[in-house]
């Protein structure tokens, strides 16, 4: 992933993100991107609290997800998050890789777009809050 | 049930709430509950609006789920809320069928107390307002 | 949505589908796209237990989902889902409009691949059974 | 608590286990419960391959969540988890506390029996093999 930042997170898949076929089922790994997302949004300082302190909500807009191989019970696995756009709009793209043999289980993305939070205005171009943010990782 | 108002919504068991077992992961039956709540409370016209609109909250501050029978996929059921106590805490009865063969699935119980939305304060009593909407169901 | 043949769900959005924003979480998508593949799928025939029967599963491979306008509590929406690829893999593609007002809130995609249940192998053609199924809506 | 021999699991809370209300949605507290049965249970090597393998599986038959104080958005909390009762059916009781302050957030229990994998029949005394896995912690 050729990111601006990136953090990852590890994790255990509980029971009740299993499925019938014994895998997890397909509509639960945007929690596991979100884990992601919010430590790497943490790490550049701009997690939820910045973000409403910051007058923004960043909606997401666009999702998507390609599965290679499924997750199973108690599998020991990581999801590494990476922002990969933010000037007119926020993408971050994910891994999901298991943590022992190192395979690729899932990659995606995720699109956001700041929300003025109090007119509830869509922002066409990114505000300088998150530029700020980014600043120690933007090569000058 | 021996219920001052009740209500009852039909549903059918989703494949997300499956667990590798073929049966409803347990955890899911307080979706099931809210779906009769739901109803339940908009019969008395004091739903989720209508509750923000009186000043209050009425968070659930017990729950009781008692599992006689298994849920599968497909399985057509339904919930029947009823509220059983109101004076001084709010407690709603739930029972939940299959809605072919009328067998009881499963019974439980939720306890909401008031709570004034500004000043985030537990009432001890139960505000006059939930009394006025279950007037038309209470004896004279 | 030019789709070989679709159908349609009519579902509430739910309390507990809603994060603090007071909108549907971005990732509880998934389960309304899922709503519509069921009664899809049950239309041609082919639902999870006639899946089954037939030897395959059909995990999900890839997802997409565009948001365009946020759902919010008790809103009443349909999620349309049509099929519009099956020759080497399933794709189904989704909507989801508002009841009340007809605008497009959500526009998605799933794709799936047929696994042998027995060999646990992937189908790189499809199998015949779902031409089978589909025979009624091709044009011969 | 008063377990023969418990566990405990900490746990961050995630946003979107949060409902309109900025507080966790009372129906997701079976998942923290889990979390902290399922450290248990690996804790006496009976997790759920060891059930599996031993024959028997242990559905919940009854669930108990007393709600003090509510869980918010990254708080740490831990779940501690411990067996009370295990004779004639297994009862767990938990304990969710906020890390820092000590303070008690919810108290609760699950009761399981278990039932026969091949026969699906319930068994009215506890198997020997929970007995034995209990063993170090029994006082003879």
């Amino acid at each position: 992933m050729k990111a601006i930042v990136s953090a990852s997170a590890p994790f255990d898949v509980p029971f009740y993100d299993l499925d019938p076929m014994n895998i997890v089922w397909h509509g639960n790994y945007a929690k596991y991107f979100e884990l992601g997302r919010v430590v790497l949004l943490t790490r550049i300082g701009y997690g939820y609290e910045a973000m409403k302190a910051s007058g923004y909500a960043w909606p997401v807009i666009d999702m998507h997800v390609r599965y290679y191989r499924p997750l199973i019970l108690a599998q020991k696995a990581e999801v590494v998050a990476g922002i990969t756009e933010w000037e007119n709009r926020l993408k971050i793209d994910y891994l999901i890789n298991d943590l022992e043999t190192g395979k690729k289980i899932t990659r995606g993305h995720s699109i956001h777009v700041a929300v003025d939070i109090e007119t509830e205005e869509m922002q066409w171009e990114t505000p300088p809050i998150l530029r700020e943010k980014l600043s120690p990782w933007l090569v000058s």
